[in-house]
């Protein structure tokens, strides 16, 4: 009879069981919302026990935190690995991130806190990709501005981009119209406002 | 000895009643969060049993709509009586409505579906607002785009307002800075998309 090698509790590797519980937890958030997030319900999904659960993710919070960096994480690679064309990078980057929100709903709103306020605030990759998407905005925004109006021009780009994902995602457009041609048309009038003076 | 007038259940009469419940649901959503409604803590902060309460509101979602609704009509007040000055219609408009998300974040934040997706898509002074502000976005930008563009500019206009609105409140601009200015820095720059041509 073969031995089976030694395993944590419910049969899974400790990693494995991190994993296992953060993809059932992210199934549940899209189907359900940040509001509908629950340890138990998380850890019978995956079939285990809610002491094993509570192993790994003391809390509700302590999950939140980790699918808001997990979504931070994919969001920083998304931008990173734009498609290359005709259109200019800020356009092909304000795609990209619209494109991301309209992909991961409610991630999205995790990520800037929806239920969690914790999940905005003490993410150490949602800081980073924070930093990271302001350095990107700034630095494509470099040779248009004066430095000290960089900042000003990044938030600017970053209200209408964050505005209108959270806009798209929640439905507030016309469902007969094609959503990515309004957020192309939409990107465009936003780079007027970023056009060499 | 006097009598006391009749009244209904725990000496609220029907529509007093239905005012404190929602007053105390405000004033719960403020201090915590759209995730933190509960109707029976309502009730306990205004003194009343659960039973009575759920005579008004059969469940949450009934508190969240009616209160987006009282939201809606409070920001469409805020949008109509617009304070005077040199600034321009659109500039007074944007700063306006981004005061009032942040003079009360939480029930901007529900307003808009956090916690309860029915509170922005069911109540029916929440879409009354929409069209509105719709209305005289368009009617602003009237004289500055021919008719095929309205839409596209009042929905950049929009996107601009309401992500900057989220950002501020979220605690996503440096505390240092001073929030009045970049809100209004932000405002001009938009502006410049919606210049004449």
């Amino acid at each position: 009879m073969p031995v089976r090698p030694p395993s944590s509790s419910d049969g899974y590797h400790h990693g494995d069981l991190r994993n296992a519980l953060l993809k059932g937890a992210r199934k549940l958030l899209e189907e359900r919302g940040p509001s509908s997030l629950a340890l138990r319900e998380i850890a019978r999904r995956v079939g285990v026990s809610a002491p094993s659960a509570y192993h790994h993710f003391p809390n509700l919070d302590a999950i939140a935190v980790a699918l808001a960096e997990q979504g931070a994480a994919e969001m920083t690679e998304c931008l990173a690995a734009l498609p290359s064309g005709n259109k200019s990078r800020l356009l092909r980057v304000g795609e990209a991130y619209v494109a991301f929100a309209r992909a991961n709903p409610a991630l999205y709103r995790l990520m800037f806190g929806e239920g969690f306020p914790i999940a905005s605030r003490s993410g150490q990759a949602v800081r980073d990709l924070r930093r990271k998407a302001r350095d990107t905005i700034k630095a494509a925004l470099a040779d248009r501005f004066p430095e000290a109006d960089l900042s000003i021009a990044g938030l600017f780009l970053w209200s209408v981009v964050h505005g209108l994902a959270l806009l798209v995602i929640d439905g507030q457009i016309n469902p007969e119209d094609d959503a990515d041609d309004i957020v192309l048309r939409v990107l465009q009038l936003s780079g007027k406002a970023l056009a060499r003076p």
